[in-house]
């Protein structure tokens, strides 16, 4: 599968007194990329959470960050998937402004059952677009 | 019942790129502090929900800044109760740095069922000590 | 001047484990539709406050907080002025889900010299616009 | 050197509505303690700018999420120096909830000149202390 890209505009409530991008906030911007792949995709989390009793959960994250995002930019931020598993899955992910890589990441995500939070497999309608 | 008083350090996370903290995150300090107070009476929210099946809910709020807290400052967040009813609380809050006034704020709380989140009375075991 | 709309998606990062937004971050929804719509004059605050040297800061906040979003929905966010004084400025704004109304909050911004955080007057060229 | 341990209380403000703390949280939980660490060997963050013209940016983190950590739990987040080069250190750091291993990181962290935001050596007299 191809690379998703998302735009993310700086507000302040995303940057620090260092007068960057707080390094936290670039995991929420990473899963709104993420967030809004899957909805290109056509599927819903609030949907998959009601009808398929499945959500996502990080499991474990890697990120290099660069250079800093600062106020105001407005930033690219792309998700693609690096590998896929039974109940997991991982991504690869970057933030780039004009270009500029700024950050990059391997974010691995589990799909748990909503109620037991335990590993659930993938829905297999969900399953058949990631792996095309 | 007399004014509480809560420490809260300033780290990065809560401040943006003017310098300063961010202003929707002095709400985050004076909920910390409601809650602690609230834990100073005995009563914690996770066993309130559990047992009694109430949450606190914020319904209202009216803020005003007056001076920037900054990074690395230890504020002192108070929380007293300015009325109390049958289902709902209001706070009088204040934000001070070495005895300045940096903020105050009014904080309307609600008592809700935890399960349809519509209006519930406080517990009378809370509401007495409330009300002492 | 005529109220200014901003779409905003609810993701995990703006909601607590009461399954609903959490109180603070319709702050920074509201922040936000405020930014945009500046933007939409044609007014930049990295470049306003590099070419004018001034910032807007959030001076009182008055917000009622009616029914709560949740996960996933898609929010739209209104900005409008309500009054626009030589240094001062405030905001009528609402959040609603499919034309419900969810939250109502009065904003008062204050436009500061950037380098000393004390009043300076609203730029010439911003204010017509405002005015108009 | 020992492991410094920092109490963290888990607020509304730090969960999602997945009913656990929201995963980039624990990177803010982990920064407080690095914070209190060097508080507690004598270096002020803000005194360390003033004075020595340096800040510390994290520049790379990998986190593995085990347990989730939940509303109203007392946190022990832990911070351990793993490395420490001429201008960059890298720390070991855990969370836990009653001895239950919920989250453990690697964090590497860099000391910037605070007007530039390029390298800049570790202050002789934090070094030698870092290395005792």
């Amino acid at each position: 599968m191809g690379e998703f890209i998302w735009p993310v505009r700086v507000y302040y409530e995303d940057t620090d007194s260092g007068g960057v991008v707080y390094h936290a906030n670039y995991l929420k911007f990473m899963e709104r990329a993420r967030s809004e792949w899957l909805r290109s995709l056509g599927f819903e989390q609030d949907a998959l959470k009601n009808e398929s009793g499945i959500i996502f959960a990080v499991r474990a994250i890697s990120v290099d960050f660069r250079r800093p995002a600062r106020f105001n930019q407005l930033l690219e931020v792309s998700a693609r998937i690096g590998a896929c598993g039974k109940a997991s899955l991982s991504f690869e992910q970057h933030i780039r402004h004009n270009n500029e890589l700024l950050c990059s990441g391997r974010v691995n995500i589990a799909c748990l059952d909503a109620a037991t939070l335990k590993a659930h497999p993938i829905p297999k309608h969900l399953l058949a677009q990631l792996s095309s």
